[in-house]
Formats: structure tokens, C-alpha cells, sequence
């Protein structure tokens, strides 16, 4: 019997087939191209079928479903609200699928509640019944277990963390994403990088170098390394900003794990120390000592993971 | 059948019986004069044998016990960390109060869990499977419920919000209580009070003429009310950590309501609205139109409704 895991992203979906032990026996990507709308909807529920036909041929037929979405699954309607997908606002993929998964069991999840689903399965938070995956790309969000199962809030958008706010006073730029988003996500670091070359006429470090355009977080982290002083000011605000949100998160949540991933650990993997030692400065101090700070094990295949392993679950509470 | 509930404060503790719709049948409270440690424990033993065996005499016995304490339940150790009561870090209280109540069913639950369950069961937190109990006295804490349970955390520690970081840079002040605490808890109102009279050698308003001790929050509440300058900023800057604090909440957890309690709200409680309007600026703009933000309806019985609702929720668990 095998798992479908799928992973939508802004540019691709990714097809895995999993055992119940979480290994995975398949992996397949496929580019959405230009589709947008329903023909996304459409890409991922032709494909689906034929992942569940050739299953069932190869004698391994899939006895369910998960779906990872870049924004948020609307459960209660079955719809889908993803920025990145346009026309997404409300998007019925559940009834899309259903139509040829049928009566295997299907859930759909966001990103971020499939992110630290796939840890607590198969990555570096297993065994834990309550950790949180701080997930930083080009923006910023958590994936949150608390009792072992996952936070949704009242109507699936718990886990927003990139409106924290850590810095009074208010500014009215933070509207635009919220308040640690606005320095600490990747797009926030570019963010950062800009304000500075505007700020700093004379500066003509790495950034300025870096290129005609705009300059992207990776410019920024591969600046640092050469020691420019500007790169290494952005970071260690980045730095702080991470700290204080894992911080709040450990006095809030009383975690035993919280796992960085997402595009930007990658290249902020090593800050993880410094990431700590700021937050020991902030969150409750017995609370702390009792959770761990880890990279993603994962990386880009956690949402895949964490997508089979819910409808690992799935199987489970349909029986229940 | 009766449920007791038991709250523990500082001073004092309170003992009352409900039915199982959450009608309070009686209620009785108890100096704690100057005993601690053990002797405090006994006390809590001894009135719940003669409640329990009064219940019983009149027909309608005891079928589960819930005690609030002032600090943290270890529930896996069946020990209690109470600040306020001396000698209370880590004192035996399910075996001192089990030696009376046998086989009835007890539990014991933070005073921030209980009022959360309280407010659910009988207050402004009804139906709600998702919310919050933010409780401002002395000190700040929350109580937390998602899906309908109680957030424990790893280690039965969470909802420690008064350490939550709002207002970067970290200064070293900070590490006695949280930032959030540091200026927006009763103790950080009286706090800020105290550093405004040194800080500013002419002002003579309200608070200089209060007392000749240390100022008070209550006279900060009370100077504010005659137009008194520094009272103002006192409690706008209270204001705007509240609101921050609580638009993070908002953002995280997506909840249903956040209830306003303990002593300082109290004379803030008409300051909710101005506490939402500060929320507005920080939180995720769709989960903030979601939530609404209420006063405790139960006021200082919130602690003994939530151990008499969460002895009746022990009384259904113990039977699956």
C-alpha cells in the first residue's frame, strides 16, 4: 500500500509515493509552466490519476492523498488561497481531485502545516508532540504541533509569524507583510540591502557591486562571506529579528523543537547558534533550555514529506 | 453529582461545588494567613475532605475534583511550582490532596488554564474551541486553547507571554520578568511609574502627591482618570504593548476571542477598544477581522469555574 505526497510550489508540483514508513519508493516533478487558474487544478488531478492508475498496476495501490499548498487550505469549503497561483483566491482543488481520487482518503495542507509534518515523520523533529518549523523564503511563516496534532486556528491561518510584531513603534510599511517579515524574510533582507545603498551614497562594497538590478539575499550572504560591512549589518539584524520570533515562540509554545528551513536556511544554516544566543537573551529562560534549535532536515522535500505523511493520518481518522 | 473546584491564590484559597452545567451551588474561601509550604498543602486537603464528605452527607457527592494554582502544574510528576506560596517549587500536591479525594478524579491546572476553561465553560469564552485568556496582574501569563484542549507545551510551561520580546533592542533590565512584562504588567505599570518620578524631577502631578511610597498601579489607573499627564503616557505605552502582544497572539494562533483578565483589567477593561485599535496596526489584517476581544465575564471566579469545568472534563476522559 503506498501514500501520494504532493507538493505544490509557485513554478512546479512534486509527485511522491511513500510506505507507510515513510520511505519514499518514487519522486517525480513537473513544471507548471505557464498555467494558471483551474489549469493548475487540472495539471495536479490528471497527473494525481496517473500516479494512482500506475500504482494500483503495480500492485501498490495508493490508499491516500496529501497536498501541500503554498498558502492556505480552506478546510472547511476545500478551497485553496495561494498568492502565488493566479487565481487562487478560492480555488475548489479538493472537489478538482476528488474527481479522480474518488473514495481514497484526501487532505489538503499548507505549506507550512506540511513543512514540520514532514520533520516530526522522517526529518529532525520526530518523536516530538509539540515543535514548530520556522519556515523563511520569500516570505515567512510557522507550521505549528502542539499535542501532536496541527495548529489551524479558528479558520486555517494560525502560524502567520511574519506579522509578529517586534519593534514598536509602528511604522505603516510594515502593513505591507508585517513587522519581521518586513526585515527578516529573504525578500526583507533584499529589502534591507536596498534601503542601505540608498541610505549610504559613498558605499561601494560588495552590494553596490553586486549588480544593475536589485540586490537578492543570496547577493547578500555571498557579500558576507567576503566580509563587506554592510552585508554583515543586514544579517546580524536578520539575526536578531529571528532570535526574538524564536524566542517568543519558545515562551508561547514551550517547544521541544524549533526547526529553521525554507530558502534561506540554506545559506542562514550556520546562524543557527547566533540565532540562539539571541533568543536566550528573550524567552522565558526554563523554557528554553528545554527546546532544541535544528536545521531542516529535508529541505525542499519536507512539504512533500509532511504531505504523506498527513494522509498517512488521514487513513487513521477516516477509520477511526 | 457535584464538581469541586479548588482555586489557590496568594492569600487566599476559594472552594466550590457545581453541577455539571456549570451552576455554582456554593463557594467558600479560605485564608491562607501564614502558612506555607506543606502546611498550605494540608490546608487544601483537609477543607477538601470536608467538603467532599459534606457533599456526600447531603446526598449529591463529589465525582471529580480541579484545583488552579498560581504557577505551574508538572503534570507528569504530580508536583506544583507556585513563586507565591514559599517552599512551594516543586511541592507534592496531587499526593497530599489524592490521600483525601482516593479514587475520585483530580486534576490540577495552571490559574492562567483554568481561566480559559473558565471563561469557555461559563463566561465570554463559550463555544469557543480556539482562545485566549491574556491575565494582567502582577505578573502577565495566557491561558491557551486550540482544538478545543489546552496548550501545555512540552513541559507544561506554555503561555509564558510576559516574556514575550515586543520592543528591540534587548536590555539587560529585561531579564527579571520579559520585556512585555517589564512595562505592561501591573508590577511593570507601577515599574514605569517609579522610573517617570526619577526621570522628571519637577513634575509634581498626581503621582508624585499619591503617596510617599512606592506608586501603585491602581493610583496610575486613578491619577489617569483626573487627566494626569504621566499616567496618560504610563498606560498609552501599556496600551500599545497590549495591543502588540495581542495582535501576535492573533497572528499565530488565528484564535476565536481573546479574553482580557486579571487584576489590572480591572481598571483597563475600557481600554479594549483602544487595545484593538493598536492590534490592527501589527496583526495579520484577515485572522484580526476574526477575532473578537473581550473582558473576563467571571472576573476573580474564573480560576475556580475553570477547576470545577476542567474536573468535569477529567470525569469524560477517565471513562474513555
Amino acid at each position: 500500500m503506498a501514500l501520494l505526497g504532493i507538493d505544490l510550489g509557485g513554478t512546479k508540483v512534486a509527485f511522491a509515493l511513500f510506505d507507510r514508513e515513510g520511505n519514499m519508493k518514487a519522486k517525480e516533478v513537473v513544471a507548471l509552466d505557464s498555467r494558471r487558474g483551474a489549469d493548475v487544478g487540472k495539471l495536479i488531478a490528471v497527473t494525481t490519476a496517473l500516479k494512482v492508475s500506475a500504482a494500483e498496476n503495480d500492485g501498490d495501490p495508493v490508499e491516500a492523498t496529501g497536498i501541500s499548498v503554498p498558502g492556505i487550505s480552506r478546510r472547511d469549503r476545500g478551497t485553496v488561497w495561494a498568492p502565488n497561483i493566479p487565481g487562487w483566491d478560492d480555488y475548489p482543488l479538493l472537489k478538482e481531485v476528488t474527481t479522480v481520487t474518488g473514495q481514497i482518503p484526501l487532505v489538503i495542507e499548507s505549506d507550512r502545516s506540511c513543512y514540520i509534518s514532514g520533520e516530526i515523520w522522517k526529518g529532525n523533529a520526530r518523536g516530538c508532540h509539540d515543535a514548530i518549523y520556522l519556515a523563511v523564503g520569500t516570505g515567512i511563516g510557522a507550521g505549528i504541533i502542539v499535542n501532536g496534532e496541527l495548529l489551524h486556528g479558528a479558520h486555517d491561518i494560525a502560524g502567520a509569524i511574519g506579522w509578529m510584531g517586534l519593534s514598536r513603534p509602528f511604522r505603516s510599511k510594515y502593513t505591507i507583510c508585517g513587522n519581521f517579515e518586513y526585515f527578516a524574510s529573504g525578500e526583507g533582507i533584499a529589502r534591507q540591502a536596498a534601503e542601505y545603498l540608498k541610505r549610504h551614497d559613498k558605499y561601494q562594497g560588495e552590494l553596490r557591486k553586486a549588480s544593475g538590478k536589485k540586490v537578492t539575499s543570496q547577493e547578500v550572504f555571498a557579500a558576507r562571506e567576503t566580509g563587506d560591512i554592510a552585508a554583515a549589518s543586514i544579517i546580524d539584524l536578520a539575526v536578531e529579528y529571528w532570535g526574538m520570533a524564536a524566542a517568543n515562540l519558545v515562551s508561547l509554545f514551550n517547544p521541544e523543537k524549533i526547526i529553521f528551513g525554507g530558502g534561506v536556511f540554506g545559506p542562514a544554516v550556520g546562524l543557527i547558534p547566533a540565532i540562539r544566543q539571541e533568543a536566550e537573551k528573550w524567552a522565558q529562560p526554563i523554557s528554553l533550555k528545554q527546546v532544541s534549535f535544528e536545521p531542516s532536515a529535508l529541505d525542499g522535500d519536507a512539504g512533500v514529506y509532511g504531505a504523506g505523511f498527513l494522509a498517512l493520518k488521514q487513513i487513521s481518522q477516516t477509520k477511526h
